[in-house]
Order: structure tokens, then sequence, then C-alpha cells
């Protein structure tokens, strides 16, 4: 059964289960939505039309690109509609045959002014706008990704572990002196390689920037990979799906209080991982880390980790606030992403890809503390 | 007078006349808003709550960068109020002493349901929310550039120039070959000048891929400037301002089909540029540019030009809808960018950046049709 109809059967159901009869997902600039990919194959600008009767309908800015890419029942170029979307959505459920009254959800991210158009426009439907809704329903089932994604994310990683493996021999040999150096041949080779690009701008921090969790600028001409602690944080996307990972370089002669923190972030790393198994909550394995980072009168200033997929961050939620609620579960793919930052002696982190199997889990990347 | 002061000076202004006490902007991951930098210094990734009473209150994610970048008159951490916009907001107003009843006008793009909630922490006050109001106030007065504006504007045009000379060099001499080689260019070029990096992601079209607008992915492997036509649409950003130009590369003996699609790309530009001045309406330049190419059977599948500055985007838009109603004024900055494509012949785009002055305008770039 085809990929896309089987991720669709199942939003099919939970429609039905919760009385919505037209389901209306968004693409668009300043309001962008991977689940048009996900359930359609068209990689956005676009609004996807799902309806209880089991139309899927695509709206695409661009037709052309829409007959290559969409796996869907019915194209409806944008141009028809004036490029509105309210427009699209009231002419579209004319189209498809939606009974007057029956319940229409659009996006979360709807923004108010453009709510009351909808509800002005649609004003035989029930309109409904709410978190909790359609768009958490579909971040659910894109947190535990299926074999075709898994095997993108695979790939993704793969073509990762070769450029890790290259800066390092490249770092060794001189070749690489500056963040730009390094950031450069990790968009080259992830191209070479038949990547779609970096899946998020590289943050590459030399030792007098490696303090901050994200370097501003990302990188720079200044030098990467002296004495000191350096942070390399990147990712490959491949077919939409990307990595994520962050390596430490420390070069030279350490200070204790380098030596210490980079043990300290090896230590809850392992710590960490042995949690990432199915049943436990995620936010365990966040507070494992809290408790040990504060045992050594340290503190982590971001989120143990994340889902990674067609975005860089995706469900589940890897992180100690009490409102998180993720349970690991075999196909999620995360980040496990310890790390300290000392504004005097620089950062560490250390960021690899894991995916949750039936069993515990298994590392799809190589990123590791570099040690020159 | 210091340049943020000024610019907040001018929306309280805007805030006695339209009887709004309180106005709060929001600039977070899935929302950006430039507004932010704009009227306060500091990046992003922040609320800013201005009072009519002259208040300027900064509640950003970083402390630490914020106590480097903004000039305002209290900054908040976000901590403080459990990172959630909508007790920030209750809690600030409540600080600085806003009087029940008061109008607090919040982001026009704020979706639905959070504006539920902030409509019901603010229940003593009266919550806006609104197209036209506040965020379109400052989007026209970001369309005229103050004098800091054009110095960086221009800063970031000149790197601009030394790259695309330097880009015809290397094509010239055999060093670009591919479009990866003209992307990581561009990008060491900018960063090692002193920018902070591209504007936009750079789009390098081969002669096979340069019949799409916008090249999905916007650069590979394949190869760059061989015979027929490419198309190379890149920004430099400098302290936050972007420039965007597109530049053809004709190679090697041309078909009739393509020389008669350069001409009339060259035509429309010098045309559309005797109309870059002030007191015209921009969508006459559009509609100029719609004749001259429907004299010929031909249409372009894009606006004339857009606005440029914190965004690679921003207003005026110059383009032929019906609802255009911008009208070019000293101190704006724009792109002029003419293209046709075609599957068979591929694409012709030229683009550079036009700043309109009291007399008519002045040419910041200088892209150009390279022919080898």
């Amino acid at each position: 059964m085809d990929t896309y109809l089987k991720r669709r059967a199942e939003l099919y159901t939970w429609m039905a289960r919760n009385s919505v009869a037209v389901v209306v997902l968004e693409d668009t600039e300043g309001r962008r939505d991977p689940a048009i990919r996900y359930l359609s194959g068209h990689p956005g600008d676009a609004l996807l039309i799902l309806t209880i009767t089991g139309h899927c309908v695509l709206c695409p800015w661009d037709e052309h690109l829409a007959e290559m890419t969409a796996q869907v029942d019915i194209i409806a170029p944008y141009t028809e509609f004036g490029r509105h979307p309210v427009t699209a959505v009231r002419e579209l459920a004319a189209r498809v045959g939606v009974p007057p009254r029956s319940r229409i959800e659009i996006p979360a991210i709807t923004p108010y002014p453009l709510f009351l158009r909808y509800v002005e426009a649609l004003f035989d439907y029930d309109v409904v706008c709410r978190d909790g809704g359609i768009n958490a329903e579909i971040e659910r089932m894109r947190s535990v990704k299926d074999g075709d994604e898994i095997a993108l994310i695979e790939k993704a990683c793969a073509i990762t572990d070769g450029i890790i493996d290259l800066i390092e021999r490249n770092i060794r040999s001189g070749k690489i002196k500056t963040e730009v150096d390094v950031a450069a041949l990790i968009d080259r080779e992830a191209r070479l390689a038949g990547a779609d690009g970096t899946g998020f701008e590289t943050i590459a921090a030399g030792p007098t920037r490696s303090f901050g969790i994200h370097a501003v600028p990302p990188y720079t001409g200044g030098p990467f990979a002296g004495a000191g602690l350096s942070i390399l944080d990147f990712g490959v996307k491949y077919a939409g799906y990307t990595s994520d990972v962050t390596l430490t370089v420390a070069a030279g002669e350490l200070t204790k209080a380098q030596e210490r923190q980079i043990a300290l972030v090896e230590k809850a790393y392992k710590a960490a991982l042995a949690l990432y198994r199915p049943g436990v909550a995620t936010r365990e394995a966040s507070l494992a880390v809290d408790a040990l980072f504060r045992k050594a009168n340290r503190s982590m200033p971001h989120a143990l980790g994340h889902g990674i997929g067609l975005e860089a961050h995706e469900g589940p939620a890897i992180r100690n606030r009490d409102d998180n609620e993720w349970v690991y579960a075999p196909g999620m793919v995360v980040t496990l992403e310890p790390g300290l930052y000392d504004p005097k002696h620089g950062g560490c982190r250390l960021e690899n890809d894991v995916l949750i199997t039936e069993t515990g889990n298994r590392t799809l990347t190589n990123s590791r503390v570099i040690r020159l």
C-alpha cells in the first residue's frame, strides 16, 4: 500500500472518531507545515484538504511541481482561487460536496484575523481552530517513523558519518583552519553525496565562541579547532529528512575545568542513553541528566534532545518541563545532546541521533569528542 | 538622537493617535518578526512591549545576549514568566501600571488559540489583534529606510558587487564549474568580508535547471555556467540587512529564442527602472513590464520586485495585483527583477537593488547578464 495513502488512512480514522468532516492544512511563507509533504509527497507551498469521505485535494502554488511530486486525488491550482486560502477552502468544500453544518478544522496556527475570514466565508459550516486537534494528531503520528522514513534518515545519517570522518582527517592534516572551512566542507560534501543540503544552518564555533549554545553568527572566518574547545553542530538533509549531530573538538593542553566538563558531558550522555528506551518518559531522561549536572554544580541551558525528521526539531520533546508527557516508543528518531558551557573555558556538547527500537535503542550516527 | 529611540517615538505617536495603550511584538520560532530588532537592536527570540507612556520593555529568551544588544528601558528575562508570552504580557502590563480597560494590541499573526488565552488572561483589558494595525504601521515605517539603514544596505551591496566580479573572473578562468562551487564561494567571501553570511539560500541553477523560478534543490553538484543559460540568485546579509541580486550567465552559442529572451528581459528592466521614482505606484511598473512581455506573447510568473532590508522580502510589494497600493517613496530600497523562463531554452532573470531618491533612483548593485 502506498505510503501516503496509508498515512492518510490513519487520519481519516481520526477524523471519523472526532467528527471532523474536513481538515485543512497549509504550508506557506511564515507558516511552514511539513505535514503537507508527509501526507502527499508535495514539498510545500500549498493547501492540503482531506475529507472524511476520503478525498485528498492539493491546492499548490506551483502546479507543475505538484504534477511531478504529489500523490493525491485532485490537484486544484491556487491561482483558480485568486491565491487566497479562504476562497480555496470554500470553493473546494463545495466542489467535493461537504454537507452544511459539517465541522471543518483549520490549522491551529491560523492567525486570528484570518480565522475570522474563514468563519465568515464558511458561515454554513462549523469552523474549528484549536490546539490539541488535527495538528497535534499529525505531530504524534510523525513522531513515530515508518519504514520508509527510517530508511531516509539512515541515509542522511550515513552521509553525516562520512562527513564527520572527513572533518576529523582534514582537521588533523591542517586542511580545515577556520569555521567557514568546516561549514563549506559540510555543505559541499552533503550535496555531492546526493543530499538536499544541510538540514539547518551549520554552527561552527571555535574556542573563543564555543561558550554560546548557538553562536551568532553561526560561523565566521575565525579559527576552528585551535587550542581549547570548539563545537560543531550540523545536519544533513536527505529527501527532506534531516540528521542532527554535534561534535566537540578538544585541542592542545586542556585545563582541569575543561577536562572535567568533557567528562561530565560524556557521563551524562551515557546515563541518558540507557533511558532512551520504549516506555520511559522522555522527561525522565532529562531529569536524570539535570540531577547528574546538579551534583557537580553545573546546569544545562537547553533541552536534552528532540525528535528529528522532516523538521530539525519535531516531536517528541525531550525536556524537563512539567507539561512534557512524551514517552519513548519504537520508531521514534531523536537526538541525545547533553552540553555544558562556560564563558571562560568554552563549551562542550555531544549529540547523536538515536532510533528507539522494540528493545532499547540504536545509535544512528557516530559523532564524538575529537581530541587533538 | 538614538536611532531606536527615534523609531519608537514614531510608534508612540501612532499609538496615541490610535488609542492603543500597549503594543506587544513577538519574535519566536515559527513566528519571526524583525520589528524587534528594528526597534530595540536585539536580534530576536523575544517579546517587545511598548507602552503609550513611553516604556519599552524587552523580554528576551537569552538575557545575556539582550544585555549586549538591546537599547531598551527594561530587560525582563522570559524565564521570569515561565516562558509563556501570555504570562509575560499580563505581568509586565501590571508592572508598568497599565490601567484597566486599556487597549492592548497583540501581533496580527497571533494564532487563534493563543489569542483566546490572551483574552482570558487579560480579561480586564481590551485585547486587539488585527490586520492593518500596529504590524502594518511598522511595515510601512520599515519600507522607507533611514540613513543608518541605507548605510548598512550599501555595505551589503558593495560586498555583493565584489563577489559578482570575483564570480565572473572565476567562471572565465574555469575555477567555478559547478553550482556548489559558486554557492560556496559566495558564502565564504561574504563572511570573510565581515558580513553575517548570505541573506537567503543561494539559488544557482545551471542550464538544465534554469527554467525554474526557484530551482529545487537550490544548488547541487551539477554544472554551472556551461553552454546555455544559468541563473544565480543570492544576497549578502550585513548587520542584519540583506542585498538580493540575480545574474544570468549566457554561455556558448545561443539559440535565437535565448537571445530574444535575454533582449526582452533587458528591455523590461530598462523600461521598469524609468518608473522606479517617487510618486509612481509600484503596480504601474509591474503592469508596464507585463504589457511589454505580453506583446511578445510571453509572461512573467513572479512579481517584478519587492522591498529589502531586515528581511529578503518586505514592503513595498511591486506586483500587478489590484490590491497593491504601494507607491515609490524616497528611502525605499527595492529589487527590480524581470525574468522569463522556458522549459526548453532555460531562464533569464536580471535583478538589482535600487534606492528610490528624491529625484528618481540610484542602483546599488551591479548585477548583469554575463556573456561567455
